[in-house]
């Protein structure tokens, strides 16, 4: 008998998908599984005012739970940041309860630069993994497990043939995550 | 004859001030100061509809700049997140012009608990400066001098006496960076 899999929930924070090249392709190739589940949080909320409810039930109903965005300005889009604060409330997330515990969180982001530029020698002076901190951190909090982050570097030029090659590594993380 | 100071911006970045108690004491010690300057940005933008010409000539007519905001979800409050990526354009803040280079930005947040929650042994597993690295990697990128953060621990329990000394402190401090 096949084991059954963990269902994964992608919240997608991308203000602008018409226009994005690599968060397209990696949601095209993402939403082709039957264990995923695509969150157009921009689609959904273009007004910022988010359904906390509805976004706590998709969470119940998932085990992997993955914030897929474009790095703006060493972050997520701020649709991102409103749907945090509106959605993990006090004995929902924490508190009384940590209704999310043991759920895995993973963040898939995309950068513009190379490794290069995301060290202590380049222009941030940070890996892209220390400035994510802040996940890491408010995961640690609620008790969730932290994946290692999915990067996507050099998106400003990069190939077709590696966007389709990180696609496929994309899909293999999760599907990884999800055993 | 006395030395020139520099002008000091507060882009004070609270979602609830009405409720709030050591934000509220910070900035009415804060804005005594005749150097200093408070940009209210939840009252003046509560639809997330940032003016960005405005914005950018507040920050070239100040040579500090202050993001003042109570830690939400480890890092800033929303609104801050998109006052970000609207306001720090390409050719203003990065690209062919860097206009912002060599003024100062300072974070000056409130946390609810201690250093014994945000140290690598607490709940969530780092400090506040590592939580704020996503700022301190923007500011190296538009080649801005990333001061010191301010800090106001255990806000969920400071006395009326601690909370003073604290607004005391950050005005000392303000005044040192406006030197």
């Amino acid at each position: 008998m096949a084991q059954s899999k963990k269902r994964v929930l992608i919240n997608l924070v991308h203000p602008n998908m018409n226009e994005s090249r690599v968060n397209k392709v990696l949601n095209e190739v993402a939403q082709k599984e039957d264990f995923v589940t695509i969150n157009n949080l921009y689609a959904k909320y273009p007004d910022f005012k988010i359904d906390a409810k509805k976004e706590q039930q998709l969470l119940l109903e998932n085990d992997v739970i993955v914030f897929q965005f474009p790095m703006y300005w060493l972050s997520s889009p701020a649709l991102l940041k409103e749907w945090l604060d509106v959605v993990l409330e006090y004995n929902f997330a924490f508190g009384e309860h940590y209704k999310l515990e043991n759920k895995t969180l993973l963040i898939a982001t995309s950068v513009g630069s190379g490794t290069a530029q995301y060290n202590k020698n380049g222009s941030n002076k940070f890996t892209v993994e220390e400035i994510l901190n802040s996940f890491e951190a408010s995961a640690n909090y609620i008790k969730m497990n932290y994946a290692k982050p999915f990067v996507t570097y050099e998106t400003f030029v990069i190939s077709d043939e590696k966007l389709e090659e990180s696609a496929k590594n994309y899909v293999e993380y999760l599907k990884e995550l999800a055993k």
